[in-house]
């Protein structure tokens, strides 16, 4: 099969107000590194010609580049600065995606996922074009709507992960597109230019850290 | 307002199989105590006049009744055997309800729901003949069928937890109904008589002990 350019645009933007800690979430320490660095090292990890394009916003430039120093060697990472929404800041990141790439989309935040994950979205969006992991839903679910509420079926609902991955010929196009805040995430945008959304498993691991409960969870996840 | 008798039917007939452990996880211990003592001490710290009725299987009698030894003073618990199903556990447990009643139906295996949240569901059952704890979905989600899937809006879905409350006037005649492997937990028992469900604030904190990962992230609970 072809081979690919491999880009990932990491998007850490979050300014951490929800953990309560002066340091944004993405620079917070786990097992001795920071979540970021975990991040980074997972798409490194799983291919020697993978790129990294880090977007972070402004302000925490200084910080995110203590992390790229704290790797071993230089890593393959590109600074780029952030938007005023997710859209935006990807918008920006993909400014570095060259023709010919396969383009994961990630949360900085998730910094558990395995190279195993990274290569499967690879492999299967040569396959179908693009890849968004998801896991099963494990509680129950009621639908609201103004009047009232019901039962579904959870078996028909899938929890999104990230990276969710694209052919650049699918992705450039769609974030030409001018901003709609339905867009939630990279595969509404794809999704709006009529491609299909190609789900694969994703990782019970891939965890997002929003509150400081899970960094004691990924700590618990890393020692497993 | 009217008071009511109280009963908390606690089923908690898991084999324990998914945790990769001998002692069922209603058994294993959390903070120095079986799940299954956080449990119960949670309803009869909420209500004086709170009576549980614990539904296991007639194998876990024995380690039950160790749970119940191990409170300061006898706990107002009976021990009634749990059925096929998650309804016929119930359903034995109900014939322990008086009529003019308020029943919680709980499972055994969240141990960290608070007594403010039975409270709030005994009142709020009062007023509306039910109540059902439910939280935000915290993910984006999409909805797969048998031509593809589609992203959903994720406010309009909500996550379901226990103590599903009832008055015993809607409970025990729609535990009167034949067996439907539909019946996913009680709500869509009693919604199947007709009755609307009320959606009440649930927690958070109040997790299902059912991954060896969920006793950790509980243990980190308790200490917050």
């Amino acid at each position: 099969m072809q081979q690919r350019k491999k880009i990932a645009i990491i998007v850490a933007g979050g300014s951490g107000t929800r953990m309560g800690a002066a340091v944004p979430k993405q620079f917070l320490e786990l097992a001795g590194k920071p979540v970021l660095y975990h991040t980074i090292a997972a798409f490194i990890n799983a291919y020697a010609d993978m790129q990294v394009v880090l977007v972070v916003p402004e302000t925490h430039f200084a910080p995110a580049q203590q992390v790229l120093n704290s790797f071993p060697a230089p890593p393959p990472v590109t600074l780029v600065k952030g938007g005023e929404t997710r859209f935006h800041s990807v918008q920006n990141g993909l400014q570095q995606v060259p023709d010919n790439a396969v383009v994961f989309v990630h949360d900085g935040v998730r910094p558990l996922l395995t190279a195993a994950l990274v290569r499967h979205c690879y492999e299967q969006t040569l396959l179908h074009g693009n890849a968004i992991p998801v896991i099963d839903m494990k509680d129950s679910v009621r639908e609201t709507n103004a009047a009232g509420n019901k039962a579904v079926n959870r078996e028909q609902f899938k929890i999104i992960q990230t990276p969710q991955t694209f052919l650049s010929e699918q992705l450039l196009p769609a974030f030409a597109l001018p901003y709609d805040p339905l867009f939630t995430d990279e595969a509404t945008v794809v999704e709006k230019l009529g491609h299909p959304i190609h789900l694969v498993p994703g990782e019970d691991r891939n965890i997002k850290i929003t509150r400081p409960l899970d960094l004691v969870i990924a700590e618990a996840l890393l020692r497993q």
